[in-house]
């Protein structure tokens, strides 16, 4: 059966993103350092089009996980839409003509919009809602699982619906002091299905819904 | 040399405690869930004046920190004491005649108060801010370290301070949805120093300064 899951770096004070997040700086101040443990690895060097990169455990995590999913789900926030109706010249996205996707994107928006496709990405614009776009996104998975990909209020409007079978969280040992929470006012049970240190320090933790 | 360190369960969105504290239930709504990992274990049954009890890694690591620590700082919140003076009938903290601690504690509060001591307890309450309470506890501790046990607030002013050597959570696999936050507004980087699972699902993360 298709699982839908979250896999995503925060910072041990729980943040997604740094304070102020803006078009120059779409993950706010010292946003990105949550992500600097994955951008040498090799797996996410090759779908972004780079060569080489680290191998070991660290890339082998995040090449089961770009493998396991089929379809995802993400926030008009991470598409990175300007609030508002799309307008005469529509945003493409952050990753240009060839998103490292290359499977079915469902994008939560308030605003309708034609299906954009680029490279091997269909990216679909979804107005009614995430129970919608995750059964959109569970039948275009192929048999694979649903990534929530981001930001928070996607995967909290996930978490709400009781919809997200697993998480995992790469948490930097960082605190940010401000910005873009993870987690909302929801509470839950969750349980421990595994942990493993990094060598940069991350805490690779996963649980599952009880 | 003398470390201050904090030793604090949290769950996996942050929280300490749960919303609405108060007196007949101090750690707020589902505050309580966050120490259930602890209660059956032999290390906090033995100062509480309980026998039996679970042994094992959470035991032994509970042990050794309790074994580590000469002197203990806490803020008003944590020893109980209501806003305001302390009146005729002060509060006496929430442990009884016979408090677990067995060495000073130092209480941070805005209103005098003559030294308290029960059993082999001295509470010393300290008017003048975090500093001169860590130093009280540094010169107390007899050679052993500090541990600042809580809550919230006295955690972040001894962090703000850049007096924390090292900070271990216990992370319990539960998301409160609200109440009081582990941390505040402060930007820190850390170092992670260890980590390790408990059976109940509890992850213990331990980070030093960097």
């Amino acid at each position: 059966m298709t699982s839908v899951f979250v896999d995503i770096s925060c910072s041990l004070d729980g943040y997604v993103a740094g304070a102020d997040p803006r078009r120059d700086e779409p993950l706010g101040d010292g946003g990105m350092l949550l992500h600097e443990w994955v951008f040498g690895l090799a797996a996410w060097r090759r779908p972004h089009g780079q060569e080489g990169g680290e191998q070991g455990p660290d890339s082998d995590m995040v090449d089961a996980m770009q493998e396991r999913h089929g379809a995802v789900v993400m926030g008009k926030g991470m598409f990175g839409g300007e609030p508002g109706p799309w307008g005469d010249d529509p945003w493409r996205g952050w990753w240009g003509d060839d998103p490292p996707f290359n499977e079915p994107v469902f994008v939560l928006t308030s605003h309708e919009r034609e299906p954009l496709e680029l490279g091997g990405t269909t990216f679909a614009f979804v107005t009614d809602g995430i129970e919608s776009a995750l059964d959109q996104a569970r039948n275009a998975a192929a048999g694979k699982d649903v990534l929530v990909a981001g930001g928070a209020s996607a995967i909290q409007q996930a978490l709400r619906a009781g919809a997200v079978d697993d998480l995992t969280l790469h948490v930097v040992p960082l605190l940010l002091g401000g910005g873009v929470r993870l987690f909302g006012d929801q509470r839950l049970q969750l349980e421990l299905t595994g942990m493993r240190a990094s060598p940069t320090g991350v805490c690779h933790l996963s649980y599952k819904r009880v």
